[in-house]
């Protein structure tokens, strides 16, 4: 395999793309070293990248009780459970990065129970399973026991939309086939 | 219970609205005769509101392969098997009226495989559910299977997509506990 | 499709019937207006049309200290669990004349937990649901949570029985193909 | 434990029962030795008891294209898997005494699937966990395997009305803890 | 079927077999009056044959906080909940005789909920099921709730090392399509 | 956390351990630089210690139809499933040693459907998985898919004692909370 393909749906060519589009693409590739293949993957429906990525960084840029590790830990641990191989290994990368530490991100893909997390972590990510996998069940009291934990109703809206922006964002990129780039498996592994 | 809550979470009173947002309120309460919750429920995060309809639209407004009954088809389907209230009790009411139909929303909410549908629909339909409960799955075989009822890639993207918006949208909503508008109970079900 | 099939079984001519059971079709006819499939279907089998109804009238008829539209709660609940077309569109008529409620049925058949009934029909619905889905599990310790509720044995038996009884119903339904009549979907929707 | 209990409601002394009730419940401690407990358990209930006994007798008595084992076999395969103690170790018994085989009743209770049974059984064994685990997903295409098999429609009907009636039956039994015999046990694994 | 077959896979003849594990089914042999076929099975993997049976014995043979009867208890739960034919049947017995009680296996079989066993045993069986269904959750609540009934850590392994034996056990034997033999099912049955 | 905890067990000191047990520890440590945790673990145990290796050697270290590399896969994606840190954090190591593939680990435990395998061990692992999953379901038709590769049936045996083997050894690491040694995230992703 000489050449990985980003996803089942074609890639439109850079400078096809609208304006906007492009400039993203360009900027993050900038930023990175190399176009993820989320932003390839979603190009062939610019309406729905914009809205994608507006949504995205509406819950994963902004400020929040929440820090930016503890919002990659919530998207590690649904996309696992959903098999996202995209999912998993990008926002994996991303959050060793994140948190500094180059084993968190394994230990909540395999196992979140077992990895080296506080229990208010544990209460976040049971929380945002539960979201994920059976949010038809979700009552006061779990509202409760997050509270017991400090966080603010505004907290868990965060957690509840990660979970289920992710919910969206698996089900594309399982379906696309999307591929996560060779680069995410080693970022953050090794000590700058 | 003289009025009931449309949400867990408060609902900012229209004149604290973004401009944007309230237009966007004016306009459904012109068209609609009445706000729809989910517009109450998204307002108290006008960032996600944004991206939350953006994406909405993309999807169930542009021209489509699928025609707009079908595409409501797909939420109803879905969102019954996630057993959000909203969305069943809101695009039922949707459905009804797309498809002129007074009994497809309650046959296709209850059992899809029993529904007066098309074995075209039936197809998008099964697939659709296997997006929203088990796209870890999905196959190259999937694609086939609808290309065999005339499928396009571009439809099949729509329908997956669909489900995939709707699996977030159930999620939150069954989070919020957002609360169907009475109104919506009955529309469609009468001739005109 | 100009004339829905009630079953996919056949319909024996109403003369042909035995005494019986064509004078409790044409009692229900009189009273109802029309014929509600489940006669004709099982009129297929009059040994069997006999202790069914003899069953349903045994637990839906009778005095109980669960109100009549409480036990068509249960069918509702349990019925679209099941995804029971028959059952949910049926049943879901005769609980909103009964609950002289529009909106009660539908809640209930999407999600129990999110529809307006008080603490105790909650915790009927719940155990109603665990009779239908899990009864292996059934414990003593599920009587006391029925009993702090006010709920006697006697209740508990009726909640138990009727579950248990439209699980044979469902099953029934959803093998034979069981339409339900159009007259369904509109009964109790509108103020008398 | 001196003296094991049948059931966990109360059982009517015998002299309180209604005549028919009291005469069958004679008649079968005259035909076995012993008073099966189901017949103590749902004594507790005049009607449901007659029309859960009538339901019964027009399943598992009349003719059928299905052999008295054969239906004896469809108890004990949907019961194993209701977890449902006193079917299982009671219709084990009766499919012992009615197939001449004291193996086949544990074989069918552990794993349908690998006991001496012909393929035309097991495909009668396969429809029937159908219907008892998930009757929402039948259609045609489950016809038209077991008419390959040579069964009529009337046999099908059987075989789904049974594994229906034993859903019910599972549930009461679960409910009502009812416990099996200790005749049971024994009966049908020794040579006559 | 004049002799039924022992397992899917060849059985080697005895006189090529390794001296020690000809001895050893010699042994097994001369002691039960039968070979199980379980021997046999294994066989035809010599190495993999040694490690079995030492891992077995190390577990199920040895002084533990645990009787025999009670080890017993875990292996037909748990093959039981894995519809494991040859486990069910063959560990039935072994459970009937160390019990000495001729109900016992039927009823953890069919449902251990029912079954005549004292509040500590229950609650090593839910721990049991726990480790074979769901061992990604057990938590040191898990342990708490064991030790409560008196239960040591070396017994808590005791009870988990048993239910990841048979783990394996039961998908060997549903893969190759072990046999028990004929003798076990009688075994224990009748007051010696 | 200064030290993490290998196990929920105690270690027994090196030199209070078994001669044979403390060389094979001593031997492990010399090849690899440090010790696997699951010897530290099982050592609490020394006859389970020895039956669990030399199980384990008699599947991974033999000469087999499959590589070295493809029983790596076997056990990477079975203990995914089981959701087994221990397993998947250091087996991964070893299957991208042995591969000679750095991202080959991380797509088999997300979702080994999207991994960059052959059909040959696409099906390959389709079977291992319903070894682990649902082996009660296995028949013939099964061999029949895998021979169909080129599998033999000693290929067969080794692919299913493999998936057989970890499911003991998931559940023995889930239960003991055993700990990966932080050595095994990072082997095998550099190039040599």
């Amino acid at each position: 395999m000489t050449e990985p393909i980003a996803t089942r749906f074609p890639v439109p060519p850079l400078d096809k793309l609208p304006e906007d589009i492009r400039e993203r693409i360009l900027a993050v590739q900038e930023k990175s070293g190399f176009v993820p293949n989320v932003f390839l993957a979603f190009a062939y429906r610019p309406d729905e990248f914009r809205a994608f990525f507006a949504y995205h960084d509406a819950l994963m840029e902004k400020d929040s009780g929440l820090s930016k590790a503890e919002r990659e830990m919530i998207v590690v641990a649904t996309s696992a459970a959903n098999q996202c191989h995209y999912c998993v290994i990008a926002h994996g990368a991303i959050l060793r990065i994140r948190a500094k530490d180059p084993l968190i991100a394994d230990q909540i893909a395999v196992n979140y129970r077992k990895a080296d997390i506080t229990p208010r972590q544990r209460a976040m990510l049971d929380f945002a399973m539960k979201v994920s996998r059976e949010a038809s069940t979700i009552s006061e009291a779990d509202f409760g026991a997050l509270k017991a934990h400090g966080f603010s109703d505004d907290d868990i809206w965060d957690i509840a939309a990660i979970a289920a922006f992710f919910a969206l964002s698996n089900r594309m990129a399982n379906f696309t086939a999307m591929r996560p780039n060779d680069e995410f498996y080693m970022m953050g592994r090794l000590p700058k």
